[in-house]
């Protein structure tokens, strides 16, 4: 069937559903949307149900378009006086192409109202469909360039997602069946994530990360003709924002792919910042840059943002779900539905079947599942970590100690996740009273990334959502915590009262750490605690080791006297017994298990360990194989 | 290093070995060959060892071509002087562009002279650089059309073959080492060979046949990106002749391959005829034609032959060696030898580990051997097949008993492998007073392929050889032979006295068998003697298991009363107990071993016994899969 006989299906069985006297007046697929045009957006949003039901059975997902609009200056007071007060709008855009209204405001639930009544009175007043999104309540660079960059290419992005829409929904030509996946980096190894997924009728790519290796040029296999050409591939898919699985998407848009990155959309923030930042650290090192800013922009105007448990098709023959894999900010488990029925497989990303401070533990039930590529990160038989609760225990000690002596607290760590977690814990040490009241002070761009957390608190965990929402408290905005931002900030922190630093690196490869380290590391009162994994052959790795006396730039030395501590326990990951433990709850079982990021031994034991103990099928692949599931 | 400036340094080499006072033009990369251009080729000649000198140092195979030549005419009568009365020669054709003289001869052994002498002796005396090939002691129609096709193309192949040369001869500019397979048909399953060996620099099919199935194209999948685009395929090898091998070549050229075809001398031949008859074959069902006889020329016109034990450059990091493969004329084991030592993989195609009446068995010893890619037609845990001589045995008594009772015995057989088996079992039978002296019609393709068997006497194995060269017996140009070729004869045969008749297709899905059993299939006089195996779905298949009324067409029905007799035992696959035998022997041995060309069951039944008799790590891949070797 041509996609026009299949869009006037589609509008005749929406007739059909639709109380008499509304007309629709055109419908058309919009990325993975349906676009329903209509004169008559007021009487649609007074049917409250309609929309749930037209979604439900034409199973896709519906978004109405009016075509008559109020003017937006009226509409401006229309939305005020439909809103209440305590919302806190803070901004109003008017998208004229696609008669959507974007609300920007401090309490986004109170412009939503009970399951969406207020929204729906909004159109009821003023025809537009509104959209909602926070306003941060810590001001966030990133969010507010990215929101106004989605902006400026309004236009371009309608084009882009009806053509997307379009080939969503193209007819299937081929019948044979098969499903595989390809590896083309992340396999007996940590970093350059990137997994083809194919079937006769689609591609579709699972992040594409890059490894810091001197050796090599860190990029996935992208030469290999499975993923080529570029242009062909029907989507992109990034589990989270570490640059180990999103640094080289922009490089896609380079080498000519034109198509859609999913994530949800704290991935998408974060992404766009840690790569805007990836660029500046390789132009501070004077190695080859693989991309310009132009090509980041090329990705966000390319992005199509997914919250958690929205079922959405991506191609003819496949759906793909996100859920909650509790690592960092936005981070997911991507389960894609294949064919009518035909296959389900699960990629975990980088997950943490514990609780965290920030986050819910990982999701493990599926509605269907028969192969998972899960990550080994700490896969091997002896990666226990000590419990989160220790884990603060020896932190919270640690500070004590230090403070007792008049000492100043370093702790080196990513800015996005581990620095939050570490934040969440010494601010309710603090108003617990089992530490001292200091300040804690964040240099790099540890709060631009927490800004970027408070902006989507339906992304943290069930208790933080209720301490922010329902206490009021958000710990986030406490006042021990203070952002550097000038050299003369850093010079009063090095040279004023005990306190605590939080700064990057988390591996003291260059950044703001070093020049606390400069110049407090000859005092041993201070320490140095290490929160995260330090890989070889870093600078954080060989203070670890010992070293007393190491190399600043060229010319320097800095003598090691201050203590050094390392807490484990803040990882992200799932340790070993998680790792197992999961593959043990996950529901359904799958048929196989494929053990990716880990180094080659983690991956090979894990492997057979599951193997010994679920008696699943197990493979702990190669880079560059393709591995047939169906 | 650019091509030039490695030919500048290959000539330079060449000048500082080669005597003062022979000029060297030029020296160009000709296909797997280096070419020498020389004013002195006389000089050269008499330098008896210096060829194969320069072919050590260099590493190459080396040709050397004249740049002034006698004129033809008087050429003509310096070969005949030199060459021995008895060499029977043929036909003379020489070719300008190349200076190779072409001399065809009943004996090219007497024209070659003991090592390589008498060659010498015409170079030394024309100039001209002799090649030598065999006057079919049988016409047959293939190889004059084949020989005379080559020469017309010839200035077409010359440039090809700087082409290919220079592309062989490349300079390797990725730095990654790794080399993987790709299975793209024959896994489990038999029919539609098709798997692409691939490294960072190059690429390289390993057959292209196909699979008959009515429900499915049978194709092999060639649409994956992974062969993409097929202009970028840097060779194409091909193990054997049968249609399950090589159908589908012609093919690559129709969808845009340029490059090079490579198998044995007879395999070419084989294939082509088999090629054309496929086509002939879907042109009488009114299926629809994958290709035309024009892409059949394209392969002829591309294709280079190479004998059993050449290790020949294919690509830049890749050397072929062909090793006999025991199982038809020309079939062979292709051996490749990867990087600079780095990893050496072998495809056995079909293969017989078992001594047959033409052919040696199977090669089994290798300089390198990492990886071993094996056939299991016969590879579940009970099959087993009679040994040769009690299936010679059990076809003699059957013989004797039909034409006893003055019956005539039909054998349907293909016409390549089975039937010279047959042909040779029967006329020693003769010979030694076994059996009755009758005539044995050959009809369909048999006889032509018979002819094309004694063009390469080489490939046959060193009893046959030494019988019809020391002895001067050829047995397929016995007395009891006679080819049908006409109807009336067919129709004489049919009314005549009691004989055997070796007739196509060899499964009785039509061809003039049908002819016979329409006419012979009612007297119980008579008898049906399968000699090979018929696959379900075929006539055959339906008169083994005891039909005794089959259709003709689609009006006529034909009653079988002849006798049905089934000799196993025939086969030019190793069984179960010598594929074994195969992999315990094989030297040396290989660190994996994948089992194809078998069906599901017998390919993971012969990975498994594999494994565990040898503790070889087995795979039973399926299609459509990559595995990394290295
Ligand atoms: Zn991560
Ligand atoms: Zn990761
Ligand atoms: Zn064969
Ligand atoms: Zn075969
Ligand atoms: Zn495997």
């Amino acid at each position: 069937m041509v996609i026009e006989e299949r869009l006037k299906e589609l509008r005749d069985k929406i007739n059909e559903k639709v109380p008499a006297g509304i007309t629709v007046s055109q419908v058309e697929f919009e990325g993975p949307e349906l676009a329903i045009y209509t004169d008559d957006p007021k009487r649609f949003a007074d049917e409250a149900d309609l929309i749930r039901i037209l979604a439900r059975d034409l199973r896709k997902r519906i978004v109405i378009r009016p075509t008559i609009l109020e003017e937006p200056e009226k509409a401006v007071n229309d939305i005020k006086s439909v809103v209440p007060e305590g919302a806190g709008i803070t901004d109003i855009f008017f998208d004229a192409d696609t008669g959507e209204v974007l609300i920007e405001a401090e309490k986004p639930g109170v412009v939503i109202g009970k399951n969406g009544a207020t929204l729906r009175e909004i159109t009821k007043a003023i025809g537009w469909t509104p959209k909602v999104v926070r306003t941060p309540p810590i001001e966030s660079t990133t969010v507010k360039q990215v929101r106004q960059f989605m902006r400026s290419v309004n236009d371009e992005r309608k084009d882009f997602l009806r053509t997307i829409g379009r080939r969503i929904h193209r007819e299937i030509t081929n019948k044979d069946q098969w499903v595989r996946v390809t590896t083309l980096g992340c396999c007996r190894e940590v970093g350059r994530a990137a997994f083809l997924l194919s079937t006769p009728e689609s591609k579709v790519l699972i992040d594409c990360g890059e490894k810091p290796d001197n050796n090599n040029n860190g990029t996935p296999y992208l030469y290999v003709p499975e993923i080529h050409p570029l242009s062909q591939l029907d989507a992109v898919v990034l589990t989270h924002a570490h640059l180990d699985h999103c640094a080289l998407i922009p490089l896609l848009y380079k080498y000519g792919y034109e198509g859609p990155v999913y994530s949800t959309p704290p991935t998408r923030d974060l992404a766009s910042m840690l790569q805007l930042d990836y660029l500046e650290v390789i132009r501070k090192e004077d190695k080859k840059i693989p991309y310009t800013s132009a090509d980041v922009k090329s990705y966000l105007k390319h992005s199509i943002v997914l919250n958690y448990g929205s079922v959405t098709d991506i191609a003819p023959d496949i759906k793909l779900t996100f859920h909650n894999a509790g690592h960092i900010l936005g981070s997911a488990i991507a389960h894609f539905h294949l064919g009518d029925g035909l296959y389900n497989i699960a990629f975990t990303g980088d997950f943490n079947y514990g609780k965290s401070r920030l986050f819910n533990p990982a999701v493990s039930t599926f509605p269907r599942l028969e192969a998972l590529f899960m990550e080994s990160t700490y896969g091997g038989a002896n990666d226990m970590q000590p419990a989160r609760k220790d884990a603060e225990e020896k932190l919270y000690e640690t500070v004590n100690k230090v403070l007792e002596r008049s000492g100043k607290v370093i702790i080196p760590a990513f800015a996005v996740g581990r620095s939050q977690e570490v934040m969440l814990a010494l601010e309710e040490g603090m108003r617990l009273g089992k530490i001292p009241n200091v300040k804690i002070y964040l240099d790099g761009m540890i709060k631009e990334a927490t800004a970027i957390h408070t902006t989507y608190p339906e992304y943290l965990n069930s208790d933080l959502r209720n301490l922010i929402f329902r206490e009021g408290l958000n710990p986030f905005l406490a006042e021990c915590f203070v952002q550097v931002d000038s050299n003369e900030l850093r010079e009063k922190v090095v040279l004023g009262d005990p306190c605590v630093i939080i700064t990057t690196s988390g591996m003291m490869n260059g950044g703001p750490v070093m020049e606390y380290l400069h110049n407090l590391a000859g005092d041993e009162k201070n320490a140095l605690v290490f929160v995260g994994y330090q890989a070889d052959g870093t600078l954080g790795r060989r203070i670890q080791k010992g070293w007393r006396e190491v190399p600043l730039g060229r010319r320097e030395t800095i003598v090691i006297n201050l203590e050094i501590v390392t807490v484990d326990g803040f990882s992200g990951h799932s340790d070993r017994r998680q790792l197992m433990n999961f593959v043990g709850h996950v529901q359904p079982h799958p048929e196989k298990i494929f053990t990716i990021h880990g180094d080659e031994n983690k991956t090979i034991d894990l492997a057979s360990s599951i193997y010994k103990r679920y008696h699943i099928e197990t493979h702990s692949p190669m880079n560059l194989e393709t591995y047939r599931m169906i």
